[in-house]
Order: C-alpha cells, then structure tokens, then sequence
C-alpha cells in the first residue's frame, strides 16, 4: 500500500500499543476468571445487527446508534450494548436453554456520542447478567459478584444499593403522576454532583411543590448504615401503601448481606442510586471508589424484569451488571492500581552473527517450551546496542552465545537485575530457568 | 424492550452461544500463548477507520469494504484485515517504536462477501507479524511459529513454502511480462484444485504457447522432499539469470530447517504455493493438513517488503502471518481435535430452601476463592430435577447442605462421575476439593 496520505484515528476510537493493551487484557482476563467462578459462561454476538433489532430499544439515545445501509441495501446497526442482543439470543434459543441462564460477554459497543475525556465511541463492555431469575439469591450473587470483581481488582470500593421499590414509594409518598415521578427522581440521581441543595433547587425550578421538596430533602437526609437507612426509610415512607413490600425486601436483604460479614464501608443501602427507572424493576446498584466517589461508577447493574422475553411472549426476570473497562481502566490507572505484569520477553538472546542462527532458534524453542517469551535479536550489531535494546524491552535475562560458548558447550546467561552473568552447560539450560 | 418483533441475525453474521464460545476462546488462548512466548505483543486497533485509510489498498477486493457515512458525514469503514491498521499504525507511532516491531492482533474483520459454508462476513483473525526486519532469522521464525501452533493445537500439519524469487524467476523462463507472469502464477495457484491437468487446460485456454506449458508442466512435476525440490528447481531454472540469487536463499534456509530437525513431513518446499503476487516480496508459505490437503490453507503468511512505510516514507520490511480462527475452528471440529474444555461448572450446589441462602453464599465463595467455578441453583424445587440440571450441566461434584447437615456441621459431596456420596466437615471443605 505504501504510505498512507492522510494516516489519523477517528475521533473517538482508540489505538491500543502493546504497552496499553497488556495492561488491559490483564483486567479483562481477572474480570473473565471471576466471572467464570460464579458460573457465568461466555457468549458471543455480531457487531453488526438488524437495525430494527435495535432501533426503538434507547429511547432519545436511539440517535447515537451508529446505522448505515449496507451493500445489500440492508438497514443495519452496529452493537450499541450487549443487553438487546442478549434479549435476542434468548428469544431465538431460549427453547433449547436451561434457565437460569448466566452468561457474561465482552465486546466492543458503538456510540456515536460527543467524544471527550474518557468518553469514547468505541469502548468494551463486560457484562455479566442471569436471566430467567427471580430470586433474592440472584440479587445476592450479583452484589458478591461485584465485590470479588473489586477485590481482584485491589479497588476500595463501596457498593451502594436500591431498589426501584423504593423509589416508587418516594413518588407514591410525594403524590406525584409516574411522569412527574422519573423527573423528581432523575434530579435525585444527581445527588453525587451537585449535592443535597443542588437537588432541592432543581426540584424548585422545575415547578415542585414546597411539600415534595420538603420529603425530598428529609429522604435525601437518610443516611448511615444499613439499619439506619432503612429505619429512616421507613420512618418517611411507611405511611405509603407500596412501600410495606420493599421495606420487607431491604429488611431480607439487608440480614443476608450481614450474615456474610458484608461491611458498611463495602456496600451501603443508598437511597439517592436511581440509575435507570424504565429499565430497572428492582434492586439497583452501583459500585464507586471508597475514597472517590466523584469518579463515578465503576460497575452498575440491577434487576430488569421487562426487557427479556422467551419466543412465546413470556417475560424472564433477570439481572446483569455491566463494566466499561475503559473508564474502569482510566481509574485504576489515575489510581495506580494497574496489576503487576510479567515481563513482555523473559529472555534476550545476543546475536553473534548468522552462523549462530539455528543454535539460537533451538536454545529459543527449549525455553519457549517450559513457557518463557523469548526474542533473538534481528541482526548481530555491536553488543552494547543489543544489551540497550534487551534493556529497554525490560527483559530479565539476556544470553550470549558466540564462538567460545560453542566450543565450550556452554551459554552465558545474564541477568539484568543483578547484572551477574553465569555461564550454564547447554544442556542444563532449561534446568537453570526451572530453578530461577 | 418486550418481543422483538423479527429476531434474526444478518447472512454471514454468527452469534456464539456459550458451548462453541468456550472451545472458540480455548483455541484463541493457545494462539496467544504461542505468539506471546515468541516474543509478539498485543494490539488493538479500533473497528472503523476513516474510509480512505482502507480503500484502493484491496485491488478489486474493495467492493467487499463495509463503508457507509456516519452521522458527522464522515466517509468511515469497517476493518477489512490487520495488515493496513498495522501500517496505519507504524506510521503514526513507529518514531518511538524499537524495531523491529513484533504484534499480534487478534479480531473481528469485516468483509461483504457472499456469504457460504464456512464463509463469513464478520470472522475473526488472528495475526502476527515482524516490521522492520529483513533477517533470515525473521523468515525462520515466522516458519517456527507456524509449526509450534500446529503442534500446540494437536493438528498434523505440512507447512509448504515457497518465494516470490522462484516464481518470478518461472515467469522469466516462459519469457512473460509481468502483467502475463501474474495470470500464469494465478492458474498454479489452483494445482491444489484443479491438478496438473486443470493447471494446463486453464493455461491454454487463456492463450499461453506450448512452450509455456511445457515449462509449467515442468515445474509443476518437481517435488519430493526439500533438496530433490531445489535441485529440480536448480535444473528448470538455472538458465534465468535471477535465480541465482532465490537459489541461494532456497539452500541456505533449506540448510536452517535441516539444522532444526524439521521433517520433511513438517516442512517442505512447494512451487505451487503462490498467494497474493501483488503483495508478497520473498517468503512465502501457507499451511495445511497433512491428511486433507484440500481443506485449504488454515495458517499463511509471507514477507512483504513494501506494504509499511514509516512516516518519512520508508520501506519497512515485514513478514507477517495470519490464521482464520473460523476455518481453523471448523476444521478442529472435524477432525475432532477440539481441546479438552474443564468443567463450566465445577460445583453445583443444591438448594434446600431460603433458610440457607447465606450459607450457600459462604460456601460458593469459599470455594471460588479456590479457583472452583460454582453455581448455586436458583430455587428450592424438587431434588431428583436439580440433580438432573447439575447432570445437563455436567457439573462433576453436587454439594448437599440441608436441616441435618447444618445440624452436624457437615456438607455432603456427591460425585457426578463415581456416584460417591462423602460427608465433608463444613470446616475442611476445601481442603477435600484442594486433595481431590
């Protein structure tokens, strides 16, 4: 091809250099192993659907999905979430699954938002969701699952729960339409940016009664641990008929969580988490940093017990968690919390010149056997130019092998943290790295 | 969302249910595995492009580019292959690179073919290549490489090589211009479809003299093992004045490949081999079951000396390959060489009631903590179906912890496979998986 005229990136969309990416895949493959320990299994779905299988599934956001006409003057869509093909993939196999059916999925998704700081239209989603599941024991391994993430991660985090119950309930008590209600709540759901009087004076412009944004500021004023949230839930609310069934749901729910030695700062009942509230049936939760909530979530899911529906019509309860590992990875990275790696190459071989060659592809097969990365460097310059480059691709261990080694059956095995060089008998190579 | 109204997936398009997936990323993390040990590092490059980085680089190949325009009007393009990202790539950034640049990439490309058997317009590739290295120990590595992800993969292979040089020099002895040579090479390249014969007849159909045929026909002949197939190459070609130089590449990496033990069955040189004339420059080469040659190539690659440009403009050479996850997938499938997959679900707790649900979140997390993936079954329901779900799942230990279990402190352990039942000390659970 030559060169490219015009070579850029789109904006919004990221290049990902090894450096990025194998810190990266590093978090993916611990949110994969956790993930695979509560039973999720992987699936797998086209980036590329029907655009009817999407559109009308976003509501106002329905403009960010990115849709063309293809080459078949079909109308088609890129993934915009993994929720909707999930939907699809129950419909169209449902018949042959059994539920509950707990898969987890990793995948590019597609928006065409305002790019900006850690706003992409390209980023990963990791979603893990169990559909065809009712139970509080569902809600429960949801909740854990989110904490093993965490802790896997080394995040101080701190879970905060709700329910859509409660919410309810807050409307019912405010005496508001189910209209009124998902605006009152969606200035709620700002709490954690412009704080309790931010909310009031919001409500207040919107036209809210003095008498809403009275039981607005006393529900924001719930707070502690989670007995003392739902005994100030209950002081507010009880009086609102709704409300005697979630309150004996967080009561449920609240015992479980002790009874596994769950603490306050791990995860809180937070009455102002109200993500959601056409999607969500139930339990609500989002995960953010115990010393930073100001970054926002890291891990956000709950109960949706509309969205899915088998091939006859009936409606699966089910409950996901979703993880966008970019903003995920901008924070453990601003927070210095980016695992450890292995070294990219574990061994450098120095080329000696290219009468070497086939002694340097098969000293390099023996140790990529017992499981080292090994590189022999391309071309037989100057030493010290080899030993820079071994340096900068931080490789532990650096081997020569030239005229005198040959004659002498033996390799020269440098390490590059110590700088001791040892000369091994060839054929105790291996052996030498096994016993490092 | 409710029903979706018409729940399909676009031609060519494949959703990846949970048992395929499991073995897909099996086979993807072997790959890994090997690239990594050779010292290739991951990259990622985004989904969609900026049209013009795509278009003009594919000949007649670009009516299959998924190109369309985004809501910004932007001319943009699904990827196509990893090759042209990797340019794009060492373009933008290879100013701060260490060549030579060695990066796998392992992803989704887009192709608007029609779809077939095995056929796919989204399908997954995965791919490693060498920029900035001309080296011979580049072209032996690549081979290597190859090999060493056959035998990982359990596949009896024959890598067959060839270069650009041989066939250049064949196209010299028929005394053909180079717009007529590329015709000619395209007929040799169908010997593994159409034979000898089919070779001849397509040639004279397309108006080659018999004196062209009968040099085809020639070299068509040679074969054997790797020096009966240089000295015939040596006895057809060594009039043409280029093939001195091929010739002597042919001995030298003969004489590498010899060094390296490598069978004859394993490696061999085939002048038929003759992908991509437009795009390769020296080595060239490409993979096959030993037993079903017809199965098509499932590993290629090749050198290309003039496809990446630096910033400035420069030639980097490369060599690269690349292996269609799809078609290494089928062909696995049926040959039965699919890995061995450990269980989704090691243990699969029964449950006995709501009473208990904390308890088997204790349990499970105890467990998980010992790297066993586990599953807690949603409901109270009847024991003999529960059992039957643990079944299907082929989960291969239930765990039972009901009234008299919590009473004597015990947990009991039911083999799926022996059938063995063992009552477990609560406390010393994991240490009887941990001994099992």
């Amino acid at each position: 091809m030559g060169k490219i005229a015009q070579a850029r990136v789109l904006a919004g969309f990221q290049d990902f250099l090894p450096e990025k990416m194998r810190f990266r895949n590093a978090v993916i493959s611990a949110v994969k192993v956790v993930y695979e320990r509560f039973g999720f299994l992987p699936q797998d779905t086209p980036c590329l659907e029907y655009a009817d299988i999407l559109l009308d599934k976003y509501g106002e956001n329905q403009k960010l999905v990115y849709d063309f006409h293809d080459k078949g003057e079909r109308h088609v869509a890129m993934r915009y979430d993994l929720t909707v093909p999930l939907g699809r993939v129950v419909q169209m196999y449902g018949g042959a699954f059994n539920f509950p059916y707990r898969r987890y999925q990793i995948g590019m998704v597609w928006r065409a938002d305002k790019p900006g700081k850690g706003r992409y239209r390209e980023f990963m989603q990791m979603d893990a969701d169990i559909v065809g599941d009712n139970s509080m024991l569902a809600d429960l391994e949801m909740i854990l699952l989110n904490i093993e993430i965490m802790k896997t991660l080394g995040i101080r985090y701190r879970v905060r729960v709700n329910t859509r119950q409660v919410l309810d309930s807050l409307i019912e008590k405010c005496g508001l339409s189910q209209e009124k209600g998902v605006e009152l709540v969606r200035s709620i759901d700002k709490f954690d940016k412009i704080g309790r009087q931010g909310v009031i004076r919001e409500l207040e412009a919107q036209g809210f009664s003095l008498a809403v944004t009275e039981i607005v500021g006393e529900y924001l004023d719930i707070e502690g641990d989670r007995d003392n949230v739902v005994s100030g839930l209950e002081k507010l609310l009880s009086s609102v008929s709704s409300f005697k069934s979630a309150l004996a749901y967080l009561r449920d729910f609240s015992k479980l969580i002790a009874d596994l030695q769950i603490e306050r700062t791990q995860c809180i009942f937070d009455p102002t988490i109200a993500r959601g509230l056409d999607y969500y049936t139930g339990l609500i939760f989002e995960t953010t940093f115990l010393d930073d909530p100001a970054f926002g979530s890291i891990c956000s899911g709950g109960r949706y017990d509309r969205l899915i529906t088998t091939a006859s019509g009936e409606e699966m309860s089910s409950i996901g968690l979703s993880i966008g590992l970019d903003r995920l990875f901008a924070a453990m990275e601003s927070f210095d919390l980016l695992p450890a790696l292995r070294p990219a190459i574990d061994v450098f071989i120095i080329n000696f010149g290219d009468m070497y060659l086939a002694d340097y592809a098969r000293i390099a097969l023996r140790l990529r056997s017992i499981g080292l990365s090994v590189e022999i460097f391309s071309k037989p310059v100057k030493i010290a130019k080899q030993m820079k480059i071994a340096n900068i691709k931080k490789a532990p261990y650096v081997l020569m092998y030239g005229g005198d080694e040959a004659a002498e059956k033996v390799i020269v095995v440098k390490s590059m943290m110590s700088g001791k060089q040892e000369k091994v008998l060839l054929e105790r190579l291996e052996d030498s790295f096994l016993s490092k």
